[in-house]
């Protein structure tokens, strides 16, 4: 089973949060490559049988300029990270690919909940012995966040789990936010 | 909306019904051109909170050699002709492309049902100034079938079914076959 362990940190939001610019520098420090930003736009999607914010799933249409993919994500398995199943495969491209994936969900009784959308910038980084990837992301209404992510499986979970932890540590970011940027948006919504 | 309208004929099932040979001379005589014989292995999930046999609609996933495509199917709209709403994308190829799909929809607790294999020869035959699509099927277990199928929208819906009736009647096919390869399978298993 593949397995998303991430954590995901807030920037420049005061209470010892690490501004952009402190980041960076820690990060080209380590040695961080960066790529260049992208737009997403996460469409979630309700199950017409149990609710999400319940079950701790998501299931999400994402467009990234011309590809888009479906990622369902499970419940988060453990307390401090955000270790998760995650099932992910590209679908059709382009608008027309993306509207006909949504009309299918949406046939089979899957409501479109909420669009986040964000600027991400990506960057890779080796750390003991691994390759972690970063994402700087940039979220309308809720802010900046550093998340750190490693796709494992179920042997090494653990051991990503501790490689991420200390990362973060070295990165002086200590304050985790565990809830997904939809959740926090719906919070704000309301 | 896209809408399938489509009509099934048992072939070599006695009681009136032509043959093989019958139906290919009265097919080559309209100038129906036939490519080659193509495998196909449909895979049907349940929805998980609703009976598809009771609202009739389908939820499949086809292979066709390294081809993979999901199709919904709407439930149908007439009496005579199977006319039905039809959603269909492509999803990646290969065995690991359906294999993750299906992870992706038992993830969501559709549940596989049943798979139908059979052997369709795809033929193409101009109609009333229509292309329409035929289908010589083969289906271990349940016999041979013609399939006389158009995809066209709503405003086109009454003139595609009258178009395939009139086809029908001019091959001599009669008794039409309402139910899918599916509930013919299910009620041969049981």
């Amino acid at each position: 089973m593949t397995l998303e362990v991430e954590q995901k940190f807030p920037l420049e939001a005061g209470g010892g949060t690490p501004t952009r610019a402190e980041i960076n520098a820690r990060l080209a420090r380590l040695g961080c490559q960066w790529s260049a930003p992208v737009e997403q736009v996460d469409r979630y999607f309700a199950h017409p049988a149990r609710d999400f914010a319940e079950t701790d799933e998501a299931l999400r249409l994402r467009r990234v300029g011309d590809e888009n993919r479906v990622t369902y994500k499970g419940p988060k398995l453990d307390a401090a990270t955000k270790t998760r199943r995650e099932i992910e495969l590209p679908i059709e491209p382009g608008k027309e690919g993306l509207a006909c994936f949504a009309e299918l969900l949406e046939a089979l009784s899957f409501r479109p909940v909420r669009e986040v959308a964000k600027t991400r910038t990506p960057g890779m980084l080796d750390w003991q012995g691994r390759h972690i990837e970063i994402a700087l992301d940039e979220v309308a209404r809720i802010g900046t966040f550093l998340e750190i992510e490693l796709v494992t499986d179920e042997q090494d979970a653990e051991a990503a789990r501790v490689a991420i932890q200390s990362l973060a540590v070295e990165l002086g970011l200590t304050r985790s936010e565990r809830r997904s940027y939809l959740e926090m948006l719906l919070e704000v919504d309301s």
